[in-house]
């Protein structure tokens, strides 16, 4: 049996900030019998990824091209690959069976054929929690935030943070952890609703909108009279700059993500290099992958603090894989709000 | 007793490279005879030490002010901190008697009072080694180079480790610890006569005159096609950027100093965050007072390295205080090669 399987893929290169006609939706067909003893694990897509990091993929050239699977060029007219969550349609794979729910690095199509199995990152055994949490709060995103925060950051209680994008995917994450940590917190984010949602919804002891902010030193010093201990960057550029120049001696900076340098490489981060000697500030880049072993751990702790109601999931879901295009673009203008996720409708 | 003690000071704040005039020879007296119960210890200055960083301390303004006593601004017209061997004259101390030498925080000056003898590092209990050898290799660079490759870069045997500054007092031992680690080591440097040096005496495997490359980047390319695991970072700037632009994951960058944006700010580094992340790169500002728990652990394997020949001592000593003003705006020319000190003459 074969079904139409729709998929977003790159119609070309970019080297900015990627418009909706940089992409375009195909068809192709998909065949539902996995090749016996090919090991290969069939699903359906259910809820589909929409991150930032992508961006760095659709480029003409990347420097950081072929460090690790997802930082490689994305090839023209393909499917492109991304987690999300999908149902097992068919499995030549003694470890799933259909109908099966599982969190996977499956693609920005309707169906997926997960070869040999090997992108399944773990099956859904409760439905406890809706579904498009395995892909935000319960996914990648909030396991980078965990990983990030508890691994690089190394919080203290008391520890001052600051994190960027506070409002986004990861960010929103790492906040909520810092306050269960018994840190002062402090967000940014790019307007007033989304600030108001820092404060009242999600604890941030302050939220400040940088867009409003003409001198990010000084309104970074105003929040943080006694410097900063951590800060958790997302943004890179001018807010990399003005953490640096508050941080406090032997503080640690988390590089997670650098969304205001993806689509303008003339807004590199140049921060005080003396500062970072004098302060002993260690900057330290990092992939959630490199934590794996942690990964039930975090899914263990962060599922009871969901029961208990001490972390608050902001999710922004479009519906349908024709969303996708302006749901992706939309990240770069701050269109979301929480983890980005698009619903795939099926017939 | 009263001397005349001649001290190197700060006639005015500077804002870019020093200069001669930046800097007088003025007179005091000073009483040889310490107050009782003040625990003080009079030297007679014999080495001290001339270090770039100094030029940080004489600026207008800097916002790593404060974060240690030796980053706070200079005021004018005192004598100058630094860090050198002496000869104790006359003691209140207990620990001290006259005729002990000792490494020891005193200043650009003939004699220093060391109120309540806090400032002296150690005793010099042998002459084994040159005194001289006490303000550099034995002294606060060679410790600099110990701790910081040892302890923020972690090599591991086949490293592939990067020094700039290489033939400097910090650099050009840490290429010789970097050998003994037995990594592969390329330094670069500002002259041919310095780049010789390093591969003919102090055994680097491969050094370069960055003068003479235009394109740092590709000329770093080159000499590791395979890639930088440690970078040990004295210059900042555009060859932060370039070995940040060469380092293979998880690679680790040991910033101890920026000589090259110390008197030009506008050369501040701004490298590829992206890189930063994907190639989970650790950039680690320090200073090696933070480990003075490993320092006699330091004094130990130097000394024995330095009996066996395995540690190559490049010195460069002017004579008598008035030539100090000129050895300290050489530094920032690369006049030096090697530890910049400057003899003290006593008639």
């Amino acid at each position: 049996m074969e079904v139409h399987n729709r998929y977003v893929s790159l119609k070309n290169h970019i080297n900015e900030a990627p418009s909706e006609s940089d992409l375009e939706i195909k068809t192709t067909t998909l065949s539902l019998e996995p090749k016996e003893g090919s090991g290969d694990v069939i699903v359906k897509n259910l809820y589909l990824s929409i991150d930032p990091y992508q961006v760095n993929r659709m480029k003409f050239y990347s420097s950081s091209q072929e460090t690790s699977s997802f930082s490689q060029r994305l090839p023209l007219g393909q499917a492109i690959d991304a987690n999300g969550v999908g149902e097992v349609v068919a499995s030549d794979n003694a470890g799933y069976k259909k109908g099966d729910l599982v969190a996977a690095l499956i693609g920005w199509e309707e169906y997926t054929n997960i070869h040999g199995g090997g992108g399944v990152f773990r099956k859904i055994e409760s439905t406890e929690f809706p579904l498009s949490y395995h892909v935000g709060v319960l996914g990648l995103s909030g396991f980078t935030a965990y990983a990030g925060f508890q691994y690089v950051c190394k919080p203290k209680k008391g520890d001052k943070v600051f994190v960027s994008t506070a409002s986004g995917s990861v960010g929103s994450m790492v906040g909520q952890y810092a306050k269960l940590a018994g840190c002062y917190t402090v967000g940014c984010a790019g307007s007033k609703k989304k600030v108001d949602l820092l404060k009242d919804k999600l604890g941030f002891d302050e939220a400040f909108n940088y867009r409003d902010e003409p001198d990010l030193k000084a309104t970074v010093k105003r929040y943080f009279p006694d410097g900063i201990d951590i800060y958790f960057d997302n943004v890179g550029g001018e807010m990399l700059e003005a953490a640096v120049a508050n941080m406090n001696v032997f503080g640690r900076i988390g590089v997670c993500g650098a969304i205001s340098e993806y689509t303008d490489s003339t807004k590199r981060a140049a921060p005080d290099t003396l500062a970072i000697i004098y302060k002993r500030i260690t900057i330290q880049g990092f992939l959630a992958a490199d934590y794996l072993q942690s990964y039930s751990e975090f899914i263990k702790d962060t599922s009871n603090y969901l029961r208990q109601g001490e972390i608050h999931v902001l999710e922004d879901i479009s519906l349908g894989l024709e969303s996708l295009p302006s749901a992706f673009v939309g990240l770069f203008r701050g269109d979301n709000v929480g983890k980005k996720i698009v619903q795939v409708i099926h017939d």
